[in-house]
């Protein structure tokens, strides 16, 4: 039987989680209070205002799911979408592909578009499959696929979106908190992230924020949503000032949420993105160095997320665990076709440093 | 803005969350590191084994859902039940209600059979509801009923549902850990519980586990689970050998309830049991005592979870109040057909002893 207190600390620089500031752990470990303790109430609406700022919204309904980012995926999609509607994909690596699935088990009848992986779309072939196949009631896309470090640029593709009246659904799990994304600006419908990436929050928390048009298709939906724990009518009671019990909401990590939103805040978005850059800048020069290639097109390479190609014929994984085992340092592996093939290099909210970019770039020199 | 460190601790005697031991919370604030981390892959086997032990089973299937105890309820139906399957359940308080309902959206055809709130089925009314509306491919009953404070017993229940070839899904939210279950023994096919009541630990896990029939039922499915976060198909991938990535787990929380777990463990269950027996029935005697009269039949009293009525006239919600504001005591309001007019107060895992119970009757002597 192992010892929690005995676990041997990492340095995370995988694609999340990210090492998380002592600060959110001591807020953590505070005494668990009720769900609708009034103390509680207003942890929630500090929660709120917070991600009000963070994903840069007015947006009333602006909320945590009590899960993880795939929880929230699967609640956007569950409550925005009923049996049959018609929804668009996009699909640029595994989280695209995700998004497919869970569309479909939400019942909807789905169609997707994808590009090479490390690539993205150009709003034109949004535009051309919502004219050739719709119309649609909601497009998903992945502003940052965690899969192959492809960042997505949000805006052109929702003007066409919403030329053509669909709803936008915006997973940035692995970008809000290190890229800009701004909800209110780009006119998104609806988007979730998740706590453990760029917020440096522990896992198993998945906030998200819904524009009127978003709400307005919840309220006026004409089935259920087939989850109960995931359902926007009644989470919003909750959230609302009815405050009506619905699910025991996970507490100390709402607190360790309103840490983690505060110090984001503390430090301001613009500083915060343009720290990820310069992390990612000296990350980019040393991986270049010891002549290492990304894989995506240079030209929407995310920050957050590097994912780099390990030279032929290393064995990448015994690389992963001798950077964990001798070094301390956890990166990820590639995923899908790039299985055995990459690296995932995660520079999120605390780790993206200096510090941290030497270290690895360090370890690196030793076991390449 | 509100300091999480600044939050008034409270003494948990509501239906749940229930007071943390400072080990749990202490281990729950350990630094985090990666869901496939080597480390935190042992944290995950020791939390199976010792829900093994908690559960009383040899199921292979014993894992813990990432969400509430109502995620738990709905991962259990959502894995067990097709669109268009027929199920049974066994109505007797709000829970019973809502497995109804998440039953319901989980498409299944649902029949329900209902006793008054405060008392209990017997075997018999089971056997005949299966009789006349049956094959049943489940029925689902709640054992721990917190709206009523009435313990179901099970036994009887699993013998008449096997006895119809039908499945048996147990709510153990309220119970596991105060009251007896033996999964195994009593051959429940699939059981659930929420990790804040009597396990103590901080609210935002689900354990459960699945007996071979149930399993059978899960991986010959042929249509795909509703839900990609809670489908067993890919999470005994995670749980399993195989490892597989499926989401990222709330690590800080596997902590705690590895903590929370090892508690009950060195306690041991029959003591643990006895603890909340003896607790209860000093809670009982001093409520009677005060001329507090309990919801529940005498019969099925619940010792975890103890429903009385507030005297006529008496506004129980400011009552309440002052138990909070000047005692520093939470405990929970009347639900459905008993709001206003009752009082529930949980004697659930470190909140089962004197200390707690001598401090609420002290404080209810000066606010009746």
């Amino acid at each position: 039987m192992i010892r929690i207190t005995d676990l041997k600390p990492r340095m995370l620089m995988g694609p999340g989680p990210s090492d998380v500031n002592p600060r959110v752990l001591h807020a953590m470990s505070m005494p668990t209070v009720g769900h609708l303790d009034s103390q509680f109430l207003l942890v929630m609406d500090d929660i709120q205002h917070m991600l009000r700022d963070l994903f840069q919204t007015r947006n009333e309904l602006t909320l945590t799911f009590s899960g993880s980012g795939m929880a929230g995926m699967e609640a956007c999609l569950d409550n925005l979408v009923e049996a049959g509607d018609k929804v668009l994909i996009c699909v640029a690596g595994v989280f695209g592909a995700r998004m497919k699935e869970v569309a479909e088990r939400a019942h909807a009848q789905v169609t997707t578009i994808s590009v090479p992986w490390g690539t993205v779309f150009r709003a034109e072939q949004v535009a051309q499959a919502m004219d050739q196949h719709g119309p649609f009631k909601l497009v998903g896309i992945v502003q940052a696929e965690t899969s192959t470090g492809a960042l997505q640029p949000i805006q052109p593709i929702s003007q066409v979106v919403h030329a053509a009246g669909s709803l936008l659904l915006v997973d940035a799990v692995a970008g809000l908190g290190g890229v800009e994304m701004d909800v209110d600006g780009w006119q998104v419908d609806a988007c979730y992230t998740g706590s453990q990436k760029c917020l440096s929050c522990p896992p198993g928390l998945s906030p998200a924020t819904f524009g009127p048009a978003a709400v307005e298709a919840i309220t006026q939906r004409k089935t259920p949503v087939q989850s109960w724990y995931l359902d926007l009518n009644l989470l919003k009671k909750y959230w609302g000032p009815e405050r009506v019990y619905h699910h025991t909401a996970p507490i100390n990590l709402y607190y360790a949420l309103h840490e983690a939103l505060r110090i984001v805040l503390e430090e301001g978005l613009a500083a915060r993105w343009r720290r990820h850059q310069q992390a990612y800048q000296a990350l980019h020069a040393g991986l270049d160095g010891l002549g290492l290639k990304y894989l995506a097109d240079p030209a929407c390479q995310l920050p957050t997320l590097n994912a780099v190609l390990t030279p032929a014929g290393y064995d990448e994984a015994t690389g992963r665990k001798r950077l964990v085992n001798d070094f301390g340092i956890e990166i990820g592996a590639g995923l899908g076709e790039y299985r055995g093939k990459a690296w995932r290099i995660g520079l999120m909210g605390e780790g993206a440093d200096q510090r941290h970019v030497d270290a690895l770039l360090g370890a690196l020199k030793q076991i390449l």
